[in-house]
């Protein structure tokens, strides 16, 4: 057995893992408001006692205690160098469990375990190079290179939601303007609309979000499309616009055999996958293409879990 | 001893290249009116029995025949798919000069072929991972990760020339909008000019070429810029920008060690890699570009003979 635990902004979720990469037993806490690393720590270590012994596993029979965290993980993945969520900086992750719970820890990269879970256990078995592609409130991406997970020169690579779509785009967190993540990322589709809704926007919008302005998602910004919506058109219209160039320049630039895409813009919305491939296909090298399959993940909220469980540097 | 052909849409050259990766001899020919591929196979049959004679090399004692040219190869390294330059399609290169010159052969692509070379005796030497990226009529492009060329699953990766930097931009050859060549490429740049130029456009320019547009390069242009001629003021300023986001956006993704710049306008510009280092800085994230180098190709001309010589599949 081995344990996986996705390290959220605002919830903690460990999962025990079998040999075939199922997640049988789960547990969750949530991120309090303090947020320091030795008080998360110990939560978490507490987290996975409780989920050991109410399974009844002894942590001698487990393989590892995997972490999937956002941020940039050190090369020798113990430690998370920055975690943009939590604040953390250079917190040794990998030796704090290994003396407090006497199993082989490992910390990765979110979705770099997630893309690892999929292809492993998920949408991208069997292909030796695979992208992973992640739509959430940002962009984030992973790349698997002949069957192993490719981290750039100093683990710093895989940010597929800073590749720059418009050099002259948008504003994004990471400084850069026109990054993949700010057309996009769910954060950034989310802002614009409610952008209109504050300065007097009423649309059919406001209808499916009852007036409810924090309550608005990627989800209602393409249902509102299809209802004939015109800012949500007019929104929707350019994340699928970018999302296919985005997505073309990978498979040009790349031609992997499988590009997943996952994230909760793609779990929360109906038709993305479908819609984008049009686009994508028009803009690609046909050779780029051929036999490339764009798919959604199947692991879903499991696949940082399972990928921590099991990824291999 | 070796033989590395490179096979443009103009001239084809071959070289003798001693296992240190230097040429020690070259010889080379015109493409003539006729480009048909019996044609001009036959004529590099001629031109290698020629440089081995020469040479007093036999063909028991060398070791290969590298070939590299434009255009898409098949994944055996035999055929030439498509050659946009000549016209070729489907040539069985490699099997053509095994039975008339009973030498080991290889076809790769000429991009790839460079790379490798920059990689292996050039700008690039002892790097992990390494993009080569060749800025002449179009942008070309090599990917070296963990020390091997990488092809992508069908080979038909590495196509930087069209990652996408403007979905909304230039029309590109290749059916696209926007792609990475349309901004950077030298016959992109020239044509933008000359179009202008041809409208009766008369600045410093003008005088540079000596009213001869058919002379007119990206160098003319570069110099023009610093010389305050308007037009090329701004393609060239827009030339920067956009290359300075396209490496950002590969360093981003790619995370490498070395780009090694090379091709006809990194050759022929005065200042283009000090110029775009510090627009590629501003755009790139920090932990992308800490230790990446990027360097002008050191084999120039001989990049791709040399890589053709040595390159492994």
């Amino acid at each position: 057995m081995r344990i996986g635990i996705d390290i959220g902004g605002t919830k903690i979720v460990a999962g025990l893992v079998d040999i075939t990469g199922k997640v049988v037993a789960r547990k969750r806490i949530l991120v309090g408001h303090n947020k320091s690393y030795l008080i998360v720590r110990d939560a978490i270590i507490m987290l996975v006692r409780d989920i050991l012994s109410e399974n009844n596993i002894h942590t001698e029979s487990l393989e590892r205690i995997g972490v999937a965290s956002a941020g940039q993980i050190d090369s020798g993945f113990n430690k998370i160098i920055f975690s943009p969520n939590l604040g953390w900086r250079n917190v040794p992750l990998r030796d704090d469990f290994e003396a407090a719970l006497k199993v082989h820890a490992f910390v990765d990269n979110d979705v770099n375990a997630a893309t690892y879970g999929e292809w492993r256990f998920g949408a991208a078995r069997g292909a030796d190079n695979v992208l992973g592609v992640f739509i959430g409130t940002g962009v984030g991406g992973g790349i698997i290179i002949r069957g192993k997970v490719y981290r750039g020169s100093y683990n710093a690579g895989a940010e597929i939601g800073h590749i720059i779509l418009n050099p002259f785009g948008y504003p994004c967190n990471c400084g850069n303007t026109g990054c993949f993540e700010t057309y996009c990322g769910g954060g950034y589709i989310v802002e614009r609309v409610k952008k209109h809704i504050k300065s007097g926007y009423r649309g059919k919008v406001w209808e499916l979000i009852d007036g409810n302005i924090d309550s608005l998602n990627a989800g209602h910004v393409e249902y509102g499309a299809t209802l004939g919506d015109d800012l949500c058109e007019t929104v929707w219209t350019e994340v699928l616009e970018y999302l296919g160039a985005g997505l073309a320049s990978l498979a040009n630039l790349l031609n992997p055999e499988v590009i997943v895409l996952g994230g909760g813009v793609t779990y929360g919305t109906r038709h993305l996958i479908e819609d984008v491939k049009p686009i994508m296909k028009k803009r690609a090298m046909a050779a780029s293409l051929k036999n490339m399959k764009l798919v959604k993940a199947k692991l879903k909220e499991d696949a940082a879990i399972i990928g921590a469980a099991f990824i291999e540097p």
